[in-house]
């Protein structure tokens, strides 16, 4: 018999078929399990159903940021009996920019084998298609939202990236991405790099670096319909 | 007709089959193309074979640290006739911690589409499986080779993780993988986390997660057999 093992399952970043989101080979381990903890059980349900699973037979528990730690000592049930777990997030890689790493952190600290599979990281996606520094770079989260404080950051993190040529990745609920980016437009130098990447693996998907000075002079600027879309913003200065 | 566009196309980790590497849709995407630029030829032909592509009717042209940015220009050629490109690294996602960043630059500033697919990175595989903070972090590329240096380096590297709350990853020269694990053992504090990835996606992958106290106690510590594989280390105090 295999190890009870917790399988880490990248889920898509939009409504993507899952035939664009895992390996084939991944699909047939999902397959396998009986066990799931989530984000959230519709999505996941809905997820695991177009990957071909029969959803009605599954066990599913709950892991967001309302979980209190003793639950989640409780989510490794399964394990503990023998059974495998797989774990889904909301969007794209679990533990990644989510709450699930808590439940792998325990998974290590009780001796269970971690084993996360390949899919879609809007971050990955984002840096590989922006042209910016892949060999030095940090992901900072979401930046402050009061005005003054945000500023503040972009200028620190732009002296921060010249200075140890990292590239600087951030996120925004997209209803500020407008305010984001025309904050970036006023806090940045002329010659800092900018890339825009919305909707990663969607069709509408659009990737653009440019530098300040010419994102200033680039009209219309930020597209409309960026502002309820999910979007990384990258800096290189 | 689609306009021409570079395709990122990641690669194996290790020797995995394609079905284990690429979402099926991507692979399709892949099968449409002719024209690619590869770190390395014989690498490339063996997984574009195994892709099912004939290999023999493809043109490739090389991208590595000896380009010279003249040649890089050239490199777009296929794009300004109209025909789309892949473009695939030595292993896993192209432009992250390998040289094609700047052809992708090259191709913004050139105005072509730039799309990402979907497959391994060993960064993200290891910081969802790492059971750190994955909502904050950094990859700082190679430490410094000279002991003193690198030492001055994990100690500040250390620091910074503490401040920030972020993780720091790093990768080394497996053969050298042995040296920065002894010398994480020495530098960090009792209490810091600290993961060891090893040869991700693969059979004998291994992902462990222990502080700096409890790896000292952990016997037989290093294996033998990391000494050969690729690995990426993962701190966070």
């Amino acid at each position: 018999m295999n190890k009870p093992t917790l399988y880490l399952i990248p889920s898509p970043l939009g409504n993507t078929p899952p035939s664009a989101v895992l390996p084939s080979d991944h699909i047939k381990i999902v397959g396998t399990l009986q066990d799931f903890v989530v984000e959230e059980f519709r999505t996941a349900r809905r997820y695991l159903s177009a990957l071909g699973l029969k959803v009605g037979s599954l066990k599913f528990e709950l892991l967001n940021e309302h979980t209190s730690p003793q639950e989640v000592d409780g989510l490794l049930a399964p394990l503990r009996a023998g059974r495998s777990v797989g774990m889904i997030s909301g969007a794209g890689l679990p533990a990644v920019a989510d709450p699930g790493a808590e439940l792998v952190a325990l998974a290590h600290r009780n001796g269970f084998e971690v084993v996360p599979l390949v899919g879609p990281s809007s971050l990955m996606l984002a840096l590989m298609a922006s042209g910016l520094n892949g060999q030095k770079f940090a992901f900072q989260g979401y930046l402050p939202v009061k005005p003054v404080l945000r500023d503040k950051k972009i200028r620190e993190l732009e002296k921060l990236s010249a200075k140890e040529h990292q590239t600087q990745l951030f996120i925004e609920t997209p209803y500020r991405n407008e305010a984001l980016f025309r904050a970036l437009l006023n806090c940045c130098l002329p010659g800092t790099r900018l890339t825009v990447a919305v909707n990663l693996t969607m069709p509408d998907a659009l990737i653009r670096t440019r530098t300040i000075g010419e994102w200033k002079k680039f009209k219309p600027g930020f597209d409309e319909s960026y502002k309820k879309k999910p979007c990384v913003f990258l800096i290189l200065a």
